[in-house]
């Protein structure tokens, strides 16, 4: 399986966000999505966000939050684990990312964008909710079939 | 890296503990741990728990909570992240386990069995603390040499 971070870093009501434009064969080509990537070995998820942020943007979180596990599943595709996490402090200045356009968001505009349909649902979960949550997303290729959060409740 | 699951069911002030003494070359051989295991292709850690403790233990879980996420560090072996499980309600009946021998051992009577340093810190960590939580523990060989939670406190 692969283990993966993923950070929503927010500042005055914007979303940090990464354009996926540059990547050929991306699967997220042309998606809106928040940054970060694979661990490396030995690192926790705290260890891999920071470094992914960095890497990726030129920022080091300062303050942040563990905010769920999700859980890809798209057949025949090896399954994903990635670790959520919200930031509300860094410091540094953004750099550009080779992997597409980095830009504030504002938060009301974001449904607006080419996202995931799981991305939506755990998105909406992160405003609406404080305690920390898990999300199993199944797809069949583009397509969201089942939603479970936190082992039991289906949302679709 | 190796992702599994640890649960630890409760039952009047005891939790069920497997005391590791069946299997040959076990790391945790005549070590004191709960129950659990490596996760399969598609699974969600609610997914893994659930199975597992139902083919070590025969008991089903039907109130559970994901407490914490665990990344043990221990060169040159691959590292493992493991999805810590609290239960306090299931059905069925205890079925003898093949790793070991299955026992309802009051809480204040962990400390004085054959844990891992390690498990001492999250076994009191689940005791003291309601919110999930992060721990990364570094070994070298049996010594506990790092325990840091949430990615920022060190513990020793």
């Amino acid at each position: 399986m692969k283990l993966t971070t993923l950070c929503y870093l927010e500042k005055d009501g914007c979303y940090l966000m990464l354009h996926r434009t540059k990547k050929e064969h991306d699967v997220n080509h042309d998606k809106w999505i928040g940054v970060g990537g694979k661990f490396e070995e030995g690192e926790s998820p705290e260890d891999c966000a920071l470094r992914e942020v960095k890497e990726e943007t030129g920022l080091t979180m300062t303050s942040y939050r563990l905010r769920a596990v999700i859980t890809f599943v798209s057949l025949p595709w090896e399954s994903e684990h990635m670790y959520l996490f919200t930031c509300d402090s860094f410091t540094g200045d953004l750099i550009p990312c080779n992997e597409g356009d980095l830009t504030w968001l504002p938060k009301e505009e974001l449904l607006t964008k080419n996202l995931w349909e799981g991305d939506k649902i755990f998105l909406r979960l992160l405003d609406t909710r404080d305690s920390f949550f898990t999300l199993k997303l199944v797809y069949d290729g583009d397509t969201l079939k089942e939603a479970i959060l936190d082992g039991r409740e289906k949302l679709m």
